[in-house]
């Protein structure tokens, strides 16, 4: 197991490397060299990327498609066993060649997503159940290539749909609201019509207006304000995942 | 009123600005050459100075002295007012010439600490709160200038007595431990001999080991730790505020 001591995203512009490039392209193509060629047979089998969020996320692992049964066994298997905070998946379904992640350069990766917690700050309850996740995908890993069998069934997970920004000064710019407390740590709440979004500091409150019931999350990550992204929407899906053993030799 | 939207430290070094003065000692000037002088009879009567932290430190007036009936009498004002979080009013009891906030360059000011909120992020509880506490401080002032009395009597504050750090490794200087789980998000509590403060990432935890009953506060706070705090301790005490009334001309 390789510990990469790297939080940034993977943005592999795969553009010749010049003394110009910015240290993120750089480093970038140093970690698709090592632990890549993204989408070749060489990419290593799984890479777990580590992150932690002011949104309240709980535990959430994102892939970029939904077709990835590891990705979804391993997430079942952590759900019977992590019983501190919900555990969930979060699909973003893009081609290969969109997923910027770190965890995209490797065949079964996920990143794995925790919250809340302020940055710069080290909670010691967010420390141990990410050690506890990071300890029983191992664990899944060691008792798949045993030859355990995993049963298949449904999984549930969400699918990212859109984003939404904060309201703001169609001048300046500058954010006229805030999320509304009663959205405020509700990542994966069903949003309907008519429910509280945003806090003017005017006073007001800004409703979610749309029809379709969706469920936000990121809501209020911190890195996210410069982004434009007040939160996303994402929508619930039943994924099918098979029985799999491991084929020995 | 004057909203001065600077939330750093006024460090009032009083030695010469020359153009290589680093920007928070000349802004320091600069502050105190509006507002002050500090000590003079000529300084502002009252300066708030709005802060927040990741800690759990609910809404805290901060004074560098204990003998501010002023502060005193505004924080038991807020206290019979704010229901959603603890007030509660710390006093560092430090000479002038040794307080560097801003609110020391006025005669009768505080800061007003609110949390738990993380850097870089907006919560509209934490917002609404604070400026809750702003308004309630401006109408105290108005009430206190059109005659009204404020009864006196015993108002209990938190007296600094000194700051502890994390463990850390003796020769790189990185943390070994974060602050214990029983510990995260109950500032002011009373730690007692065999509590526990961290919880080492060898999975070991550090007690308090000393006899002396105190209180803890600012525990986890972001910006602290490379200042090597952990959290402060504190000893609580009861202050006696004079009945008041403005006098009139």
């Amino acid at each position: 197991m390789t510990v990469i001591r790297d939080f940034s995203h993977l943005h592999c512009d795969l553009s010749p490397i010049t003394d110009s490039s910015p240290y993120e392209v750089r480093r970038a193509q140093e970690l698709n060299n090592l632990l890549g060629l993204k989408g070749s047979t060489d990419a290593t089998d799984m890479i777990c990327d580590l992150h932690n969020t002011t949104s309240n996320m709980g535990l959430t692992l994102i892939r970029y498609t939904s077709s990835d049964w590891v990705t979804l066994h391993i997430c079942k298997y952590l759900q019977t066993k992590i019983t501190k905070v919900p555990v969930r998946v979060l699909v973003l379904d893009v081609p290969i060649s969109d997923a910027h992640n770190l965890e995209s350069v490797s065949k079964h990766g996920f990143t794995l997503e925790i919250g809340p917690q302020p940055h710069g700050v080290v909670r010691a309850d967010i420390y141990i159940i990410m050690k506890e996740a990071v300890d029983l995908t191992i664990d899944w890993i060691h008792k798949f290539n045993s030859g355990t069998v995993f049963e298949g069934g449904d999984v549930e997970a969400f699918k990212f749909i859109k984003s939404v920004d904060y309201p703001r000064d169609p001048e300046t710019r500058t954010l006229t609201a805030a999320i509304h407390p009663q959205l405020q740590d509700r990542d994966f709440c069903l949003l309907k019509q008519g429910d509280p979004l945003f806090f003017k500091f005017s006073g007001e409150t800004v409703k979610y207006e749309e029809e379709e019931t969706l469920h936000p999350f990121f809501i209020n990550e911190a890195a996210y304000y410069e982004k434009g992204i007040a939160f996303h929407l994402g929508k619930k899906l039943t994924l099918k995942i098979p029985t799999v053993q491991v084929q020995k030799d």
